[in-house]
């Protein structure tokens, strides 16, 4: 009789440490307390709305200190927050809200012009605006005292290569274990504090409030990333740890030129692929200690991390996985790789999701006896360290965000004079890597880049349209018709579309 | 389907921090990963002496890094440990033994003599001694590669207050959970290193090696308590943890005088009942920083913690529980006390036992909708800290030993010439307490307090031999005939007996 549940986190925290400071944000700081209270007032307030236990409730609001009382005044109730990427259109934000089969999403009022969409879209779905939300009257709100680790808790959109986004679900569990992984690695000392620049609607940035609260300690949290302000509040909030991604880490590098971050800054969590080698140099010239990780929306965030005194010796490797969890190398016969030899990334461990929202049968295909077939390609060298050689085969990284070459190529080809489409990444300075798009157009057919552009612009998120759109004769395929994105990122080094 | 398996642990730590210092014990010391080269030779010459999975296996061995790798050498096997408390008599062993059902007792070869007697007792025993053993022929053995947190690690007997010693199962998830909840109190940084003077065969001192093993931290393991040696290794080893009981913590302060401990010693764990007033002042004036905890061999260790910021404002207060743990204080009707009401303490956790070994009827007695009773009583005040009143009622704790009244009174009726006999502790500076007996004769019969001594000595570990022996009249008991052990105390705190 393994007993599976645990005291409701925040409410345990409050208890625990109630005058700690839970979060800083902008002029305000407030204890571990104070976020209690907030998140319960705030319960009785979603409650009096009609939102119940275990329903499924859709978010998008942007980092900002009433998000996170709004999250865990969720978690207080059970209620699954179904947390939305602040920059999808809102034919991508109905599609999830369907799908998820949400029937309240809570707003920011500067969204407030995807509401008209969102009603048309979703059928009884009910728009809350955060304002007149936390203004409303409040019922007595009926806390869960505790939470079983199996419940969810999240769920987050992820699209994989194959096209439609999928939900994945993040039990209260997973966020334990990936608190409690992350803290065996990185020892937790009491004047930990931990900035958060990057989204919370992200599971980067999502899990920094779950360790917050877990751990007892408090969180920085910024609207977005702003180099300057960065700085600022590393030396003057005494930040120890700040989660970042390779182009945030770039910057900050230019920024502070010849000086140093402030001594007790003890670790750079950097996520988002692997970082070039001349902006490790950098770190280690600098003395900034960078733990290089691998992870995804499916681990609820790092589950492979590397530590500094490996950053140069291990270049390119994501390190060895968190105690919690476990890696290993699936040739395509489905056995298991020796070291040295690549093949699909296969994880396990508590940190790993339970499955997709309302889809058993992609869970099936990716979740085999209790591992994760994550579709990432790389190998573990003699010693256990794991270096990815491919995200997602084609997964392009920008800025931190996902894009799916299959999601763009989808959207493309529905254009009545596409006839054949492929999307790869190409290597960015400023975003790591940008998408580009290479176009067959149908026999006697025309259009023009900036046509298939605003195409695009209207369908979807702004980070996603193509860089650059190339029309090309035929696409490379091989002989099952596949499209090898290989060849194209080939075409793009060789520098043919200059 | 929530994933309750975790990598084995000790393999997984050999690989995440290889070369980190695991055990110092003398002039020894030995990494992560000659502490699993060694334990994964024990764990051939285990299996090829007919040792088997989910087999349980009694341990019979003194605080030594053998028995270290002994016991981590059953874990990769995945054996079931049955630690043997090292100051039983024969008999004692011999039916916690049987009671066990162990087929296999790991001997030091110092406890030879006791070895014809567990033979004669046990049927189809096989004692292995130690040291043979070590010397013996390994096979390849079959590591548990994967730990199920629901399986069973460790059997430790405790005596109930109704007699027969019950064996307390603890998972691999009751001491993960163990670990991970003091982690989050106490934090954990990279120069921690725990020092171990309390017994292995106490879940005190094996917590501290699971701990070692989570963490990745060196644990300096002393066969006994040498205040001396103690101090010598806390400057000279940079010790920063120490787990200690009262008696042992006034004679450090005895020794240290004027002088302080240094610097970098952060936490005196200080377990086995209330410490008195004069012995927390001592340590405020010497900056010792104590943390008084309450737990016993069913929450595998600590599951109440007071940090020391609050041990002179909260004198007698064990603290608050543990993160993954919850206290609640059960009256008698069986509804919860409100705060400042006394009751039985009840506790819940996934550091829990999920009961004794082969006793279906004790576990369901004391494991009700997953809340443990413990039989201790106390109260939480309004801030909920909880004040432990008397330890399972009439439980004596001595030198950090559990001692059971109903215990030594099982005994002593069983001597001819005694009638009826009460068992209850007395305040002693030494030992925190010594166990006196209350012996009424049979009409007519005589016997000498000497005879009873000898009698018990025959019979019990020495530890547990009653202090002083009163001859009365008639026991107080009340209407249905129950031994008021207050009673007994009040009669000695009077000084009716001195």
């Amino acid at each position: 009789m393994q007993n599976n549940s645990l005291p409701n986190f925040l409410k345990k925290r409050a208890f625990l440490t109630p005058d700690r400071t839970a979060i800083y944000f902008h002029e305000e700081a407030i204890t571990f307390k104070e976020l209690y209270h907030r998140s319960f007032k705030a319960a009785g307030q979603l409650q009096a709305l009609g939102i119940k236990k275990d329903d499924y409730v859709g978010v998008l609001l942007k980092n900002h200190l009433d998000t996170v009382i709004i999250l865990f005044a969720l978690q207080l109730l059970s209620v699954r927050a179904v947390i939305l990427n602040n920059r999808l259109t809102s034919g991508e934000l109905v599609w999830q809200l369907n799908d998820s089969k949400a029937k309240f999403v809570i707003l920011e009022p500067a969204f407030s012009e995807v509401e008209m969409a969102l009603k048309a879209g979703v059928a009884s779905l009910r728009c809350i605006s955060k304002d007149q939300m936390l203004s409303s009257k409040a019922e007595d709100p009926i806390i869960q005292e505790e939470v079983d680790l199996s419940n969810v808790c999240t769920v987050m959109y992820t699209s994989g290569t194959t096209g439609n986004p999928k939900g994945v679900m993040q039990t209260y569990g997973n966020h334990w274990w990936n608190s409690v992984g992350s803290a065996l690695n990185l020892g937790f000392i009491e004047r930990d504090c931990w900035l958060c620049t990057v989204p919370i609607f992200h599971i980067s940035g999502f899990s920094i409030l779950m360790r917050g609260v877990i751990y007892g300690m408090p969180i920085v949290l910024h609207e977005s990333f702003d180099v300057e302000k960065v700085l600022f509040d590393i030396k003057n909030k005494q930040v120890t740890i700040m989660s970042v991604v390779g182009t945030m880490l770039s910057r900050m590098i230019d920024t502070i030129k010849d000086a140093h971050l402030p001594e007790q800054f003890r670790c750079m969590l950097l996520g988002g692929g692997p970082a070039p080698l001349p902006l490790l140099q950098s770190c280690v010239e600098k003395e900034i200690p960078v733990f290089q990780t691998y992870g995804m929306t499916e681990t609820a965030s790092q589950i492979v991390t590397l530590s500094p005194e490996y950053s140069l010796t291990k270049l390119g490797s994501a390190g060895k996985p968190l105690f919690p969890a476990q890696i290993k190398i699936e040739l395509e016969d489905g056995t298991i790789a020796s070291s040295g030899k690549a093949g699909e990334i296969i994880v396990k461990g508590p940190n790993v999701t339970p499955g997709y929202l309302n889809r058993p049968e992609a869970t099936m295909e990716k979740l085999r006896d209790g591992w994760l077939h994550t579709g990432d390609v790389g190998y573990l060298d003699e010693e256990g360290f794991l270096y990815v050689l491919d995200r997602r085969s084609d997964l392009i990284i920008s800025g931190g965000e996902n894009i799916y070459p299959a999601e763009l190529e989808s959207v493309l080809s529905g254009h009545p004079n596409v006839a054949d489409v492929g999307v790869t990444g190409l290597e960015d300075d400023r975003w790591g890597q940008v998408p580009i798009a290479f176009v067959v157009k149908k026999d006697g057919a025309d259009v023009s880049v900036e046509e298939l552009v605003d195409y695009c612009m209207s369908r979807m998120a702004k980070y996603k349209i193509p860089k650059a759109i190339y029309f090309i004769d035929h696409l490379p395929r091989n002989a099952a018709k596949k499209l090898l994105r290989r060849k194209l990122r080939e075409w793009l080094s060789e520098g043919r579309f200059e």
